[in-house]
């Protein structure tokens, strides 16, 4: 995590030109991992994002350009290499920049090796990145938490008398995680109209998004064994964006006493390149000061959140022109992705490589900076104008949403690409009426 | 499923002696899978109850003495052999049962066979049947979700609106499922003790049993494709017993508003061998009228709740005596496992072979029928006395607890087998603290 680390520096260039382009969002200090396969084919290989091409990364692994202990990068996803640590992460991430980069460590015959293992991203579709073994789901972001609680429990009682001592989380169905681009169905459930005992079946009429950044953990723990924050902090591999759609009718139904349910179980997407906690170091931040102090085991001193800046837009399906929907960044996060992990494994919950922990919705204090469209439109009753000059509660069928995030450097850009996904109207359901 | 099948014949007896004793769990009726390894090694491999002994799938299917349509088991869990569906699993039984019946069906050379792959249970350990790929785990006695809601909210709002609507459930944590044996660690936590504002952090002081049962998923659907009562009903593999052990005073402090969490995450003991839907058929039964009807979606005819006699115990360390807990039966639940799973699916969840799904706890209407010491003491208000004299509100460190479960057929015994798990002291905490 020093930023002594010559990845990091600012000064870096890449003798593949496009890297070098101050728009990129893959410049080499960034460097971020996902498996992709040649437009076409089934052929699954991890690889790492430079400008715009991929770096094929089993090639340069199986020619020996690429020095793992035992072969990390012959699967469909990145959990063996992720398995192995972060010496190996920070190793490997040297060693691609070495490689990539037009210094001296990259010496002509290994630029040779790596020029062959180059695929453009235009001709690569990309997969999930990881076999995600768990998706817990957070709710860390002060704002948010207060804004849905005032919604639905008035403002003197918005947020529970637990929120502010632990970072309050669900387990999310991992089978239901699928990568930027995959489309949405809009689902089907039980909701129950206003004024109504009896509840009706049908799709939903109240789908939004959930602005969020993803954990993917690398370092397992063993069952029973807590972790230190220190620990936590260390088994984190990368972040993803992540949008944690959510049918709003069908949980304000299902979720008492246990929870939200198939409100949030139809589909969550991530961002296809796990951008490295390594490559995120130089912008490491302090979190907002916490009040009441932690319980010993969650507290931190340091630089835990990361100032990432986001963004989600929408797009109706025939425009040209995506709507900004909000603007927000990850630094405003009550509680730290390591505090998040440190608390999972607290109780003896054994962690393992492929977890997915979401942050939580990503909400600032101001309205256009709130994570969801149930805040952005206050619970529906504040619509929102689009470019188009149509109006919008919630999702309707054919929109297109994307979350986008990034991290201005001083002179580079750190981007994740984006997570999007189109809403299909639902399946008929004549049979199931 | 027909009561015609062959292999439920109460009169069909194996020429393995020890299954055709009475007291058998395992009589050639039953054939439950598992995976097993030979004492001492970790060859896993899958295998079938039969009598006192394991018989060997893989070395029966590389024999030739069993056909598959390629190697299913050849892995170390059942995840393959699942995922070709209920055709094959009752060809498989069937092939099975003729191979261990004194009947015409079983000529001497494939019975020769059949003894090489014989291995004694005493020999073998178990392990879990299937990769576990989701847990969920659902609420769907409504004698247990009225006597927990009582004692929270008071005997007029026991039952919250969506209970008699929707089979209520939360997604739990697959990673920490284990198989019978695993010793259970005393969990740490958070807790906040009665009239204190504040949280406090230690090992939890109200752990608790669920006795449960789970459904193994074989076949899969599709992420988008709703499932109905008759085709989830058909993507049941088996059932297994289940123990959700539950840290009662963690759980009161985390659970709102997302459901319980680190509660739940330490530890999910299941019995080893997986009793299949097939053997089940002769023990089909009618579930507890609907009233109000539910949704045409979870609208179900005919039997869908099994007659499964189930029974908790404790036995505190160093005494020879376990206590009996309670006894009750898995045919008073409210909500099927069918309607659980076809609900599990209605929203477009994508459901997976090697899903576990737990019924919730599962309790009868009279005091010693109730499958948690939550509600066996009343919430710890009145201890109950065990044989050594001693008395326990919840489970005490030493403990060992243990879920047993059958089917009483006519002239045999259709066993579960045990899901027992002993409780170990917290760890050290001072580094937390």
């Amino acid at each position: 995590m020093s930023k002594l680390n010559p990845t990091h520096n600012p000064e870096l260039k890449s003798w593949l030109e496009s890297a070098n382009d101050p728009s990129s969002e893959f410049p080499i200090q960034n460097l971020p991992f996902g498996v992709f396969s040649p437009r076409g084919s089934r052929d699954l290989r991890p690889g790492v994002a430079i400008g715009d091409q991929i770096l094929d990364l089993r090639t340069l692994e199986s020619e020996g350009v690429l020095s793992t202990p035992y072969p990390v990068f012959d699967g469909a996803s990145l959990n063996d290499f992720l398995s192995l640590g972060p010496n190996l992460w920070s190793e490997t991430r040297r060693a691609l920049s070495d490689l990539l980069s037009t210094g001296e460590n990259s010496p002509e015959v290994r630029r040779d090796g790596a020029e062959r293992a180059l695929v453009s991203q235009r001709d690569a579709e990309m997969h999930l990145p990881v076999e995600v073994r768990g998706f817990t789901d957070f709710y860390s972001s002060r704002e948010h938490a207060t804004n849905v609680g005032t919604m639905f429990r008035g403002a003197d009682n918005a947020l529970m008398p637990n929120w502010l001592h632990i970072p309050i989380a669900y387990n999310g169905r991992a089978g239901s995680v699928v990568v930027s681009g995959t489309p949405i169905r809009r689902p089907l459930g039980q909701t129950r109209p206003p004024g109504s005992d009896a509840p009706r079946f049908g799709a939903c009429r109240r789908l939004d998004i959930e602005l969020e950044m993803g954990v993917v953990v690398g370092s397992p723990s063993p069952m029973g064994k807590p972790v230190t924050i220190a620990e936590a902090d260390s088994m984190i591999f990368g972040y993803v964006l992540l949008n944690d759609w959510s049918a709003r009718d069908i949980q304000v139904w299902e979720y008492q006493p246990l929870g939200p349910f198939q409100a949030k179980a139809f589909a969550t997407t991530i961002s296809p390149w796990i951008v490295t906690q390594e490559a995120l170091a130089p912008f490491r931040v302090s979190g907002p000061v916490q009040n009441p102090v932690p319980l010993p085991y969650l507290r931190q001193d340091g630089d835990f959140n990361f100032d990432i800046q986001l963004s989600a837009s929408l797009q109706p399906e025939g425009t040209r022109d995506a709507t900004t929907l909000c603007r927000t960044n990850f630094r405003h996060m009550y509680w730290s992705s390591a505090q998040q992990l440190a608390h999972h494994a607290i109780g003896g919950c054994g962690m393992q490589t492929g977890d997915l922990l979401g942050s939580g919705t990503i909400s600032g204090s101001e309205r256009n900076s709130t994570g969801s469209l149930l805040e952005r439109t206050w619970n529906g009753t504040e619509p929102l104008k689009l470019q188009d000059g149509s109006e919008r509660t919630f999702i309707e069928d054919g929109d297109t949403l994307a979350l986008c995030g990034w991290s201005e450097g001083h002179g580079y850009r750190l981007g994740f690409g984006t997570a999007v996904g189109e809403v299909l109207p639902a399946i008929g359901h004549d049979w199931l009426d």
